[in-house]
């Protein structure tokens, strides 16, 4: 068994793919610990289970007119004394400047809304829906220095129904990113992820 | 019950797509009738179904520097001796003129190997396979003047496997095409597709 892996998530609102990563550390399904939660959000209500779980978390609210490359320098060298081996993007709604995303480099993972390639960026669910695609789903990926880009780990599809709205549809895809997101965490904390070019294969 | 839809199938190739429509056609499942089959290739293997079913058939060679337009103004005028309802595209490698998409607006089905939009074009399975997605599928859709571009009826996802080669994935894609692909043929001879901009619904 490898040592645990030591890991950060960041937010910016509910947290609820930080619950649900959270709720498997917990039963010990994920060979990691959870050491601290960013957000840049003080009103994030995902803080919560931070005070609640007593996970240490600090705020670095993004403010009109600061530089991204000095604001992510400064989360760095905060993450620097957690001895931080993963990064988990949920629901963090900053695109990273690439000082972290070369410092964590294959080591920063994020959870998209759609089947990436299709809808990246912002409102993924209301995208798919304008499109018209019969199936959407989630994404869990590396991030690079695209946006949402990077390669992909896990896919889950979603079936879009005739009577969806947005919220019906992101929350039929909330579920699939609650089972997808911990396993991939998983995958990642027990060495077997094996990043090739584009592709990323899983081995035992 | 409406009347039976008169449809033509546009094929270059081995035509699987046409015989399993075919076969859906013959079993009473499909209200419809394929009056005529029209090839590019003199070669494609898929005539063997029309000559074997006695399905008028009829070649257009498309040459070197023949007018694209020209092309399909001629395909028009043979369509019209068959009252043609349906055109349905089954591996047909030529991208269609405005005049015939406009002839037949809202009445030209194609399956695409891939869940669009993602990996429009050619060689969509080793689009896929490059990219690194973990799901896949295949999207049957109405065409418009884009390539692969028109509103989506049906959509199948396919898990893509580390072990996958471009062939395994395009065979596993294959069978959900042959199940896709005469259902939204039935539903449209059953008028029950309704198109509201890029949306298309099933209307009972």
């Amino acid at each position: 068994m490898p040592e645990k892996k030591r890991i950060a998530v960041f937010i910016s609102g509910r947290g609820s793919n930080f619950k649900s990563i959270l709720d498997h550390v917990q039963k010990g399904d994920i060979n990691g610990e959870i050491v601290v939660v960013i957000s840049d959000n003080p009103q994030a209500k995902g803080l919560d289970y931070a005070r609640e779980n007593n996970i240490h978390f600090r705020v670095f609210e993004f403010n009109r007119g600061v530089n991204r490359d000095k604001y992510f320098e400064e989360i760095v060298n905060y993450l620097e004394g957690f001895g931080v081996d993963l990064i988990l993007l949920a629901g963090f709604m900053r695109v990273l400047s690439s000082n972290i995303i070369r410092r964590y480099k294959n080591r920063i993972i994020n959870i998209h809304p759609a089947l990436l390639p299709s809808f990246p960026g912002t409102h993924a669910q209301r995208q798919a829906l304008e499109y018209g695609v019969k199936v959407s789903g989630c994404t869990v990926h590396f991030v690079d220095e695209g946006v949402d880009t990077g390669p992909i780990i896990i896919q889950e599809a979603v079936e879009v129904l005739d009577t969806d709205t947005e919220e019906t549809l992101a929350a039929r895809i909330l579920e699939k990113e609650h089972i997808a997101y911990p396993r991939a965490v998983k995958l990642f904390c027990d060495n077997k992820l094996k990043i090739d070019g584009r592709r990323v294969f899983i081995q035992d």
